[in-house]
């Protein structure tokens, strides 16, 4: 069976610890998004790539669910201290050797899909992972009082908190799938939406032209990163008001309702399943907190097994 | 008095720890050779500028005499052990913020010199340091076997063993003095050149067309970077007979020989005098080796009192 997984960060990489255990990592094809990449004292960052490929590579720092474990801060500390480089985006010691990599072969004229696959190689990732666009998307956040602010800035420099008016996603219209993501898709059995952030994550891939199209003729089945009524974890409850959805499972299903044939929600939201199946979906109620790696592969062969 | 030195690594940068000691700092220009700057995991690295600006900024490796004191290789082990890239160069962390700054400015469009004065301002680098060129100049080494090699490659990481046909710089015969140089030259009571290496220090420095030129009308003096006949440390004596002069006192004068007007030479080199005094040069024989600030200072005095 071909997969084509949709992955933000955190939730999609731990997602995927257990999706690699229900299918054939060597059919599976992870896009990820890249509109939260960043330049940062010029290297260039790709944190979901890189969250992906530090938590299947088990180089993931465990409790934070991003960046290395057992990271140093010697660059960063020197960076700031001795040139007094603005430091609220932190890269850590071994982090930065990734973005040397990266950022070597595309000042070299390569592409970040070539970067992705010297990187992922060398952590043995069993699956493909693409960038979702190997053009410059990039996130922005246009707050309330009228600022616009890179991703990054407003979630990791503002800690999420100015009010948001609208998001956008610079350079979408122009972007093209990276090369592999149209193919991988129209060769897949299903395509499963990881439970990242509809908005900032999964709705950053939704947006590069042709990929939601392809979609909308393949069984295509999510799982819900709401539980009870709040997100698990992310500012997604901060966005979704924003792109007028809820923040609940039938919220971000409803984000989804053009190409969503099936829908994972958690016990805790078991109210909604009848309203959903009311409205099309196959739908499967379960533990989505992704405790350890067993919870999360029955996880994702729940979800398969709802379009397969 | 406003003084210019040319500069190599090691050698100058312990000089010129004497040399801020006998002159008006801010009347002190040092032209540093960045023939051997090499581009390392995408980082543009800048050996004789850093050392410079390291040791003056009190942040040298002691005993080492280049690179930073305490410091880590969390980046440098990351990048050989995961991604297997090339070790032979090898950065550590504290150093590679130097490195990332400066690679900052080239990639928005700034200059080497730009990068070297955010660099040395960060450092409260009393005097200005100042690339000899903003353009690209490679000091390659043409080896009796007949390979090229970087200076870098050959000098660390073949540990300067090829026997060597001879020196080039790649891109000298184009490059322009960097901004500044040739003022400086101009306004310049004294030209010092500093005990760095004859052939690919200073040598590289005067093979930037106009700086040779604008010396010859200078009072020039320079501190003989040989003793008893021997170079103190590095690899002059594998060089001097490419370009047909003996490892002594005299030969390395005879390289200065058109714009030479003082020569200062060690102790043990005392024989030289004569003869180089016969051949028209104001010489001074002292203690040239760099054992404390004191002595360097005093070395500094006896060079700048020949030609002033």
């Amino acid at each position: 069976m071909d997969v084509v997984a949709l992955a933000g960060g955190i939730g999609a990489a731990r997602f995927l610890r257990g999706l690699v255990r229900a299918v054939d990592p060597a059919r599976l094809t992870v896009v990820a998004n890249t509109g939260d990449d960043i330049t940062v004292h010029g290297l260039h960052v790709s944190p979901d790539l890189d969250t992906i490929t530090y938590t299947l590579g088990g180089g993931v720092h465990p409790a934070q669910g991003w960046g290395r474990a057992d990271e140093a801060f010697a660059v960063a500390t020197e960076l700031r201290d001795r040139y007094g480089r603005p430091d609220w985006f932190t890269l850590g010691d071994r982090d930065i050797a990734t973005h040397l990599v990266r950022t070597e072969v595309l000042s070299r004229g390569g592409r970040l899909s070539d970067a992705t696959r010297v990187i992922t190689d060398a952590w043995a990732i069993p699956f493909r992972l693409l960038p979702m666009t190997d053009d410059d998307v990039t996130t922005m956040i246009e707050t309330v009082d009228g600022h616009r602010l890179h991703f990054q800035r407003w979630w990791v420099g503002e800690r999420a908190e100015p009010p948001v008016a609208q998001v956008r996603f610079d350079g979408a219209e122009r972007a093209r799938p990276a090369p592999g993501v149209i193919a991988a898709i129209q060769r897949a059995d299903v395509v499963v939406l990881c439970p990242s952030n509809p908005v900032v994550s999964i709705g950053t891939i939704l947006a590069v032209p042709g990929i939601r199209e392809e979609l909308a003729a393949k069984p295509v089945v999510g799982v819900s990163p709401i539980v009870g009524g709040r997100v698990v974890r992310g500012m997604a409850d901060k966005l979704l008001g924003v792109v007028g959805a809820e923040t609940s499972a039938a919220g971000v299903a409803g984000l989804y309702a053009d190409l969503l044939d099936a829908w994972v929600i958690d016990d805790a939201d078991a109210d909604a399943a009848d309203g959903l199946r009311a409205g099309g979906l196959a739908v499967a109620v379960t533990d989505t907190i992704m405790s350890d790696v067993d919870v999360t592969t029955a996880l994702a062969r729940t979800a398969l097994g709802l379009v397969t």
